[in-house]
Parts: structure tokens; C-alpha cells; sequence
């Protein structure tokens, strides 16, 4: 059999996305970025999206460098919120779009085969949608109303998550004020992945908090 | 004789230059930035730039197409300000980098070599860093102190803008509180081009300021 055009089978993309990480500056409680994301790693989170909205380009860019230096011997995939240049500079593997970045098509032709792209959905009709777009995977976005995020769209809760599973054969990723807590009903309504801010940046512990967040992933 | 690498010699690059329209969505008194963009060009503007630092990835890109529309058939390029996803997804003929946007040659490594790329210098160890750069041209900015940017370093002034024509070969590109009234004085500095934002995007009758200032470019 002839290898794929990409290196990320869907197989090995679910495995990749499972326990994902997306950064928030604001939730470090004063830790620095790279502690927190080795501890998270190091505790079972599979992926790292650097989201970064108010840096200028050139530290976004140090940001990301920075964190290619600390995931890439760890194998671990970093994904770049919304910048195409920033993730072409520092060579992530992935790129998270939302509905206000760059339109779907004009990302995929700016980048390399090889980096995958998802998309955050926050209607059934960008669902819909999104089957006639060169997407890797879909962020279920948000799940639960969440404080670190102010400017989105109404929660989708279980259901609507249920609703999109039912809808589409990409990977799910669902974010939006997930914890330990409800982890495992996300799971069960359809979730392939989660994607935690405050969960593990503001955990006392971020290595443990990813670590049961793992756990119950794995237990599915 | 082969033909350089980029259609942009240093001749046509300087005359394309010679008048430098950078806009700004708050200076435009209520009129669209297609109305003000078409009148400047009309009365002279040779280039216009597109800085937009507060818009979102996906409008930056409308405007961006839109203006590409706009001035591809009229010969005038597109210098997109910071952002290489954008200038890449829209085809602008050059990007302009400030000091706190991507480091100089990784833009020229993401961009193509037709795309040419300029930068705004504030101190003379930057434009003595600037040798050694893959650059096209020099911003020099502010030369006046201007209220349209408000993160900008000192003023070069007059005697600075001298100082910068004696360090360099590069076009330069004046910006900074430029108007009718001060730009003899400028061009006489060692300016090759004019830069404006409120002295076209706020003006009563934005094509009669751009052929003013044009007028006094082209008398020198």
C-alpha cells in the first residue's frame, strides 16, 4: 500500500488530538508558559495549541519557537491559533481556525500537506459546511459556557455535541469549560478528544489534572 | 543581460514608491476605504499599504482581496502591513514589517521573491542592522510626531532623516506627520518617498491632497 499524501492518518490523528492542550497566558497563575506545558505533557496531554491574540507578531512568533524547541524530542504536535505565518515560520504540525480567521480553503492552500487544520463549529449549518472543507478535525466550541473565552457563541451542551457527532466522521474535539468533573458524559456523548484551558493551566498541579483527565480518556 | 530575480528593480521600486498612501479605518471621516483609496490614486498615490491591527484574520483578508481588486488594474501595489498569511492568501506585491513584527528574514523565507519587503527603522543601529538584511526599502519613521500611531519612538527629524540618507542605499520611505507644507523640506532631507495616512485619509478632498503632495515629489 502506498503511504498517504499526509502523515497523519485519521488513526493517528485521533491519537494525537486526545488530551489537548490550548494555552491561555492569562490562566498561568504566574508560572511560566514552557513549565506549564512540560507538566502538562508530562502528565498525558498529546497536544498543544498556542493561541495568542494580543502578542505582536514577533513575540508570537519567539512564543512559538519556543515551544517547537520543548514538544518537538517529546513528539508532541503543536498547533498555532489562526496565524498561518506563525505556523509556517516555526513549522507546527497543526493550525486551529475559528470562524473569524482566515477562510478554510485559502489556509489549506498556504500550507504544506503535511500540517492539518481544524476548525471550531459553532452552528449545525458550520457543520454541514465543513464536510465540503479540506478539514482534519472539528473543534466542538464550547461544550459549556466557559469564563476564558468571552466571545463565544451559545454552548452547544451534550446534545448539541451528540448532534454533531451524528453529523460528521471527522474527529471531535470539544472545548469549552471541560474538567475532570465532566469529562467522561463529553466522552460519552460523541467527544474523540478534549481540549482544556483552565482545567490544567490553572490547576494547582497541572501535571495531575492532565493526568486524570488522561485517565479517563484511556477508561473509554 | 538576465533579467534580476524580482520584476522590482531599484528603479521601478522607487518610483512606485514615490507616494506611500497608508491607510487607516479611523481616519477616514466616514467615507469607505475603497472611496478614499480610489480618490488618493486618482490624484497621484503610486502605492498603498494596508494596516489593519485590530481586525480579525478573515476581515483583514476581505479587505485585503478587495483592495487587490481595486488596484491591480491600476498598476498600483499592495504592501501588506505585518501580516505574510494575509499578503500570501491576497497576492500583495510587498509586505511592510515593523520592529515588533516577524524577524526580517523569516518573512523573506515565507514570502516569495517577488513580494518585496520594507521596514520601519527608529534607531541608526537598526539601520545599520538593516545591511545585512534581504530588505527593499527603509521605513523612516516617525519623522514628525504623529496622533495616527501612538507606540512610535522619538521623531528623526530632519537632521536624523539625513543621517539615515548618509548610513544607507535603500529607498527610504518617509512617514510621520508628513504633509504639504513640510514635505519639500523632507524630500530635500534625503526622503525618496513620502508616506501619508491623515494628510490623504482625512483631507476635505483626498484625491486633491494626494496630487498636491505629488506636485512637490515630482518638482524635486
Amino acid at each position: 500500500m502506498l503511504p498517504t499524501a499526509t502523515p497523519w492518518s485519521r488513526t493517528r490523528l485521533q491519537q494525537a488530538l486526545r488530551l489537548y492542550l490550548v494555552t491561555d497566558q492569562a490562566s498561568l497563575l504566574g508560572r511560566t508558559l514552557a513549565d506549564v506545558v512540560l507538566a502538562a505533557v508530562h502528565g498525558g496531554v498529546t497536544c498543544v495549541q498556542l493561541r495568542e491574540k494580543h502578542l505582536g507578531s514577533r513575540d508570537f512568533h519567539a512564543q512559538a519557537m519556543a515551544l517547537m524547541d520543548l514538544l518537538r524530542p517529546l513528539n508532541v504536535p503543536l498547533i498555532i491559533n489562526d496565524r498561518i505565518d506563525i505556523a509556517l515560520a516555526c513549522g507546527a504540525q497543526g493550525v486551529h481556525l475559528g470562524q473569524s480567521d482566515l477562510p478554510v480553503q485559502r489556509a489549506r492552500a498556504l500550507l504544506p500537506p503535511e500540517v492539518f487544520i481544524g476548525w471550531s463549529v459553532e452552528t449545525l449549518e458550520q457543520v454541514a459546511h465543513s464536510v465540503a472543507l479540506p478539514l482534519d478535525y472539528l473543534g466542538v466550541s464550547p461544550v459549556y459556557a466557559t469564563p476564558t473565552k468571552t466571545d463565544t457563541a451559545t454552548p452547544w451542551g451534550l446534545d448539541g455535541l451528540k448532534e454533531v457527532r451524528a453529523a460528521t466522521a471527522l474527529p471531535l474535539v470539544a472545548i469549552g469549560g471541560i474538567h475532570a468533573g465532566n469529562a467522561a458524559e463529553v466522552l460519552a456523548a460523541g467527544a474523540d478528544s478534549l481540549a482544556v484551558v483552565s482545567a490544567v493551566c490553572s490547576a494547582a498541579d497541572p501535571r495531575a489534572s492532565a493526568q486524570e483527565l488522561k485517565r479517563l480518556i484511556d477508561a473509554r
